[in-house]
């Protein structure tokens, strides 16, 4: 059977030229590039020029980039990393308790990083709406501030329903009030905004300056790099300390042996993303235009279907929709027999069985937010894939309805 | 000019059948563990066969097996995840102070986790001492247990000096107590122990059940498996906290997408140590055979030097030298010049200027344990790339205390 693969979103395949770049770093160029001769040089090169590509994708400084594990290590590096400069530091002391600002419907890694400080003790934690259509709005960030405010953490784009946040936006905001209060004297007032950039690399202008943001985390199996590799970018003077302990490496921001051929692919990955750039607009477009026609078809031809989130300000590869009467999990596995690989919810939390906290956070009923269908397209995702795509659903969504039909009969 | 490479302590090139049951995983079988989908299934499948190979190795269950990123992560999930029993549980009340016995000689992974811990007052910690030898003394281990002794970390093989720790020892004192002090009818008495395996792999028998511990720590990169991947093992019924936050990967202890290529590239790296087994035994004679060799004609040929650590109880990879009035790293950049790639201290503190914590732990003057040399043997090393290591050190040293006498002289 053919497969058809529409969850980018949970990850996608390590490009050709990616995995070419990364070959020679497994058994030729292996030196560890902490080591002070040839082998080790080799490792550094290839290090430091990954660095390189990475800073200017982001538009900033190579040191700036802190190579971690993935996503998941960034945000919390990025999070429990801040907290560290109140806590700890002068045992016995009362602890000036940081407030915390977040959205409810943030990447498991952030909430629950985020929930860790709030119980134990270390950081009191805002949790903005996010209305029906999944944005965040920039007054009731303004409004959540605080004396204490001191971080701010809000996704890029969201990772369930592919919504769009007006970043640059928040970003400006924060940087003005940072500005009145340091003419104000209070040096010791200044907020950090972060923003979880993973499912917005691909897609959205990662610039960090234009952005306005302190801190961006990204990870290389979201945009056809390898798995196991990602990075926090970090400017130059936010208090940020690391995490995990050890050696120098990473300008002592996180020990442990480089990755190399993973750095390597991963600056692989983003190079890819910006050599694609002459035609990246047209590649976005058609890509926009397939997801519409995805979603203008899909709420057309299948009764009692709506598409969760804004459909303006949305990544152009996400499609999410909440069914009547089919369970999610049904839906993905009955999808899954004849081919067609989607997802409910995202795949970290797979093993859970609550209903997707995201769709919850929109507002939807636990009903709702158990059947919903996450279609996520890719750079090589083509009109026949979708056409064959909605034949299936249309086909699987009949069936599972006939059958929770007739139990409900059954139970009349 | 040929090189040769003397820093497998360091990293080891990745083998060729690692590399090769790797590749299918980046951009064919590349699908998330997590998702419920043909793709993910795929994932998932090689996920589980690399934790059995691994479990296998080590002699415990499946489930037993946590992948991280490495062996600086594993050390610290082992540690910090520890601690979390006994903070931030009850905030308000006052905590239960455990205490840690480590050595004075761990890597900084874990000796910088553990000084965490004490610094932000989370923890009392005992170093002991490890002598000229660079041996724990199981006597000392038994007179550093107090009442709140909880955690015992001793590394199984130093990563500078090669010398092995009596791991199986310890393991059965540390079972002993734990079982007079459960009869004593103390349920809240229970010592974790900890060791980390990085060095012995390779080399020594990693049975957990024989060695008596709790907790083994182990990265794929330094026995030809690739770089960014590392496991823990973790008894069943051991409290162990995740420390990274976020999905439900790794039942729980270890959120983060799986790096699959990385997982099924160390069990393969594993299981080749295992099917090398029936000739293993050999190929360590003669690994042995051949350190025995580089030792005693440097020891002979080379005046004032002296090596570090028990000869006795040593990795067949590993000699350590002192080499009275030669600069280490002066040292192996002109060997690296002559193309010889060997190291001064460990590759993770390159970046520091201080003296290395091993050798100043072995009870060497400053000078001394700047001075130091190791060279490590790898499986494809040859007797007549020893010789020609010998013969260039003796060109490199000479010219060095050369250059270091005239200075003296210039100055008397």
């Amino acid at each position: 059977m053919n497969r058809i693969y529409l969850d980018y979103a949970a990850t996608t395949p390590v490009d050709k030229s990616v995995l070419k770049a990364m070959l020679p770093y497994f058994s030729q160029k292996f030196g560890n590039p902490m080591s002070i001769h040839s082998f080790g040089y080799e490792g550094e090169a290839a290090v430091e020029k990954s660095r390189k590509i990475t800073a200017d994708f982001l538009h900033c400084l190579p040191d700036e980039v802190i190579f971690t594990s993935g996503a998941t290590e960034s945000n919390n590096l990025a999070i429990k990393g801040f907290s560290k400069k109140y806590h700890f530091s002068q045992p016995g002391k009362k602890h000036f308790i940081p407030h915390i600002i977040t959205t409810a419907f943030e990447h498991h890694c952030v909430l629950n990083s985020v929930k860790f400080l709030e119980e134990s003790g270390q950081a009191e934690v805002t949790y903005l709406p996010v209305y029906k259509d999944g944005i965040v709005r920039v007054e009731d960030v303004k409004n959540a501030i605080r004396d204490n405010t001191r971080f701010i953490s809000i996704m890029y784009v969201n990772n369930e329903i592919g919504t769009v946040q007006p970043i640059e936006k928040i970003g400006k905001l924060i940087k003005d009030i940072n500005k009145i209060q340091s003419r104000l004297g209070g040096t010791e007032f200044k907020i950090l905004f972060h923003t979880d950039a993973t499912q917005a690399i691909n897609y959205f202008n990662c610039d960090v300056q234009k952005l306005g943001v302190d801190l961006l985390s990204l990870s290389g199996h979201k945009f056809y790099g390898p798995k196991g590799i990602g990075a926090l970018y970090v400017k130059k003077g936010s208090f940020i300390k690391r995490i995990q302990d050890g050696g120098d490496q990473e300008f002592g921001m996180r020990a442990g042996t480089h990755n190399v051929p993973g750095i390597v692919g991963l600056a692989e990955a983003l190079a890819g993303i910006k050599t694609q750039s002459r035609g990246f607009g047209t590649k976005i477009k058609i890509m926009t235009s397939l997801r519409d026609y995805l979603i203008s078809r899909v709420l057309k031809e299948i009764p009692e279907v709506k598409l969760n989130g804004s459909k303006k300000f949305r990544s152009p590869n996400n499609a999410n929709f909440s069914l009547a009467n089919v369970e999610g999990e049904s839906l993905i596995l009955s999808l899954n027999r004849e081919g067609i690989a989607c997802s409910t919810g995202s795949a970290c939390s797979t093993g859970s069985l609550e209903p997707s906290h995201v769709l919850l956070a929109l507002g939807l009923p636990p009903e709702e937010a158990h059947g919903s269908l996450r279609v996520s397209l890719g750079k090589d995702t083509t009109r026949k894939e979708i056409e064959v795509f909605i034949e299936k659903l249309k086909k699987v969504v009949k069936k599972l309805r006939n059958i929770s039909g007739n139990v409900l009969k059954e139970y009349k």
